[in-house]
């Protein structure tokens, strides 16, 4: 089985992490490789980073599907281009974001989103919305630092991480807590620890490994999205850069 | 005051008809022009052909702002790129459906959306749910025509229309119609008309010239978009090739 | 295009200032007529006050359709009397809070209400509940002032505005802010001056003002509520003493 | 315990019906005694009947209070004028169709109206969203006789209301029923009796009864509506014919 | 008529109280009787004690019909196997949880339940949602007393309970209160009491006052659960071991 | 890895039919194990039958906890004693219809549920509820078979489940398909293939084979349910046969 992670920014830097960290959770047996974009910009925090990254997202999923690939998982929690990416394949595409918040909502009635920024709690609550999921949403608890400063200061980031964490559960009733970023990735034990300790036994999830797990199961029973919701498009003239 | 509409496809080929109808509801004293996109595709009848629309219209939004325009309006009733165009813009930026949608549910309880493909159905409910008004729509009902050839047979298309509209009314109780496509603008009277003699008194809408008039509205009054809900993305590295 | 403005009260003293208010946002060749009731309250702060506005409210929409009038707007939040002269009349009938709660839903993805006083908040979320707005409504947050006492101490006023504001903006995650009494008309853009000097960018609507471009609109558009929602009572025995 | 019983038109015919009726379910050492309006229409079947009725509702209910009366029934599936006569009483104020859908919600997971005509189906729609139990509604299923003419030919009611039912539990999963007009007072059981022999075994409720059955519930155990829900209206000027 | 209320416990020790509770709110020829579990746990507080309460009450239940009982009454706040129970049985079941929150909803627009553990906040919530009701709850505000810990300081239960209240009133929005365990019977009236010394007019419900009520009405109206809803279970192999 | 799955029914005969279907679709190094109920039901199909397989299946849990097993998924679209069963557990236990609902609203838009019998439609409306996923749902079509015959004629099973299929997918709009009994199991892919050949391009889940690889996945990340949703019930008497 072959699973290929888009990384879907522009900055390579964050690759070989990347690929280590799907890497680590992958089952026996399970190729993982890793593309990141030539067009788009260096992180997704906004509607915009979305829209720019999305063409070249499909390109990438193409390509996979052509190399035989078996799924797809687009490395970031704004599932940036899910729908248009599963219009145009038909291998299991993932989105994190999708994958984790349903899971969350299995594990426990309410779920948080940690988020980087104040300015993606209409944005996340818009994908809730979309994911069908709003009942199950105790709250966007941003941390307030910016994606591209996450691993400046990991210390202040996983204070900044706890402090939301514990808000979002003492405060606002959650139950399960869901990072809003990948770029947290494989602090969600971590946090699940320090909250224990504070007699918070909630579970943290981390995204990347329930994407990977998501990715996993749909390959081997042979599952992947509706084509009756996401049919191919029709046929017609593009005119397009790359 | 000057509306620039955004005809968000690569075809030029309905620009003079995109002005004239725009022109023939705008108010005294205002100016439309039109721009169609350098890249995207031909029509938009996908969540692919959106995402591919987008990043020029963001371009378009940006020369349109630059150029002192009092407000912008994309001309599609997929609303392509409407939350993004917001996030970098200070001008207002109009969706015809998004405008049409509403001011449906303030004119009657339920309205159903016209549109053209059965395979718009998930696309459209998936449009009302972000809009918030799931609890107004009455049903999406297609007519099976594609967008390029609805200007083929015009009468085939009105009865599509008309077949489409009595069930909406009839059977899904709709009291208010929304053409699901801005290629269907012109007919909505015709098809009030129609409907009236069917002893049917609902209100069918004409998203363009509804989108002309909110834009029309927010410019004297001095409104756009709230930049808390669409704040301006975070500066950071781009790359890309237009 | 004359626009008729109902005053729904029987306190005459404020249709001067009602007919400039509404007269400034006119657009060119729109006349702004205003009538007050014969019979009803003083100022409209429940159920109560709101059914006895009523039975006038009819008459005098019925008047103005007869008189030749375009559209009228019932100036008032409660939007009292809205559905019954929907039943009566056949061209538009406007009620500014559903004018500008819908507006709001446009411009951002949530909006509060700033209510004059404590008792208002069931009463305004029954009102959002019925116009199908539930999910854009951040909080209805009170000011404590009585409708007949805002115009007092305008200062006051309007500090309590800011407060009440503030505390939707950053509490309740509000992006637009609705006034909930068309007494508070023309704090709008102060208001939204106060919030931007603490650096809150979000739009505050004047509901007159929204009220008077949708009725332009409609009227301009030959459009009206659907009569299929709002059908003309069935002929009956009627006894009224005025 | 003395219950009132408001006949919210200006027909005093159906008065004793209305005794009898309401005197048959009440439980010993109750008192009913009915009373009609002086002002309003002959019957309720819009917007604008509710709007007229509703001023002189609101004398009879404080006549009641002063009288010294235990609780009011309005009767009439409207619920005409509830909200504003809970706000000037402080007795019990009981509307037959809030008292019977929740019921209805108790009994079973879903319920259909059976309204007298189609133009009912957004005005019942409305009333149930208000009440927070849409839900919980399966259908509005109309028979389309108006409400002055439902006792004219009792066999050709009963069997309009036998097939809305059948297609109400066979086609939109109704499983109790509710009787859009208190006009089909009476006809519950002998409808219940005419499903069983089809083998739906639905049950259909006399929203009358249920009504009476509220009142002296909330009577005997000393409750009434919230007045933080229904405050007493703000002393102010009122100017009114009766 | 007779009344049978399941105490859905192995402890017999509240017997005779909650005889007397129920006793002292039946009306005139209303017979009550009191059963105990046979098998179960001693107070009912998870989702656990629930199921090992059900089996028993469902024995309890066919034998209550077989003895020509009129209606039963399970006695419990998480209304504990009152689906299965309907399911056996032709004469009505009542849970004082349904009972009462549906009275909430009648007699305000918002309720809160002040249930005794912070454990139960989740688990009200998911009862809230399946009764349909979700739209009318403001909270579920704990006082953090263990069920069987309630009787032993009645004045520091009833001053956390007044605590609860307060904030489930000024915080929450709640305009109507209700007791989340049975075991607090008696104090209703005392808690309305206090909150009206703090000017809070709020009503306290009873629950087990208002199952009682429930029960008299629908037995004399001759109306129970829908067969619809709750056919009688197909028959099949059972083995069981008492 | 070892998962333990519970048969919730007293029917051994199904108990090596049930170890092949999952033991196919465990992955490598997980090992299945099976047992049966002592006490309950030989199906089920209603609350009562729910009700009379909880308390063994919690014993069985426990039992498995105490064998060191991994995870535990109960083999019923019932999820009989699901949240009861995480209570008193800390190791995962999945339900097969929350799995697969779940699943559906990741991979389509709408899903419907294809149940046994007519009775089941209630009871599946409510369990969807529950898990906060009414606004997926597209539908439940009962095929009108007893669990207890499916095996009997699996042509006629085949053929019911393939018209219920098709209603399903072309009338109420579901893009993904979700038996609902694990009975059916096996037929999924068989029934997709059917509907592609009538150019129904859905997916058909088949939901023993998704609560498989949700357990596998849920221990691999050493993810279990949340603790705060469902605590360790507090310690108290407890009488009981078993």
């Amino acid at each position: 089985m072959h699973i290929r992670v888009i990384n879907p920014v522009i900055t390579r830097v964050w690759e070989q992490d990347t690929l280590r960290t799907y890497s680590n959770v992958a089952g026996p047996g399970v190729n993982v490789s890793v593309v990141s974009l030539d067009w788009g910009t260096a992180s997704i925090e906004s509607y915009r980073d979305d829209a720019l990254a999305t063409p070249d997202i499909l390109n990438k999923v193409l390509q996979a599907e052509k190399e035989g690939v078996d799924a797809v998982i687009i490395d970031c929690m704004a599932d940036p281009g899910l729908h248009a990416a599963r219009e145009i394949s038909s291998i299991p595409v993932i989105g994190p974001a999708q994958a984790s918040m349903h899971l969350a909502a299995i594990l426990g009635f309410k779920f948080s989103v940690l988020s980087t920024s104040k300015r993606d709690i209409p944005w996340v609550e818009d994908q809730v919305t979309r994911y069908g999921l709003s009942k199950h949403l105790a709250s966007v608890r941003p941390i307030d630092i910016p994606v591209l400063s996450l691993a400046e200061n990991p210390e202040a980031t996983f204070q900044a991480l706890m402090q939301a964490a514990e808000l979002a559960v003492t405060v606002d009733g959650a139950h399960v807590l869901v990072p809003g970023c990948t770029g947290l990735a494989g602090l969600a034990a971590h946090l699940r620890e320090g909250l224990l300790k504070k007699d918070l036994d909630v579970q943290v999830l981390d995204p990347p490994s329930v994407a990977m797990k998501l990715a996993e199961s749909l390959v081997s029973l042979g599952y992947a999205h509706s084509k009756m919701t996401f049919p191919f498009p029709p046929t017609k003239e593009i005119r397009w850069p790359f």
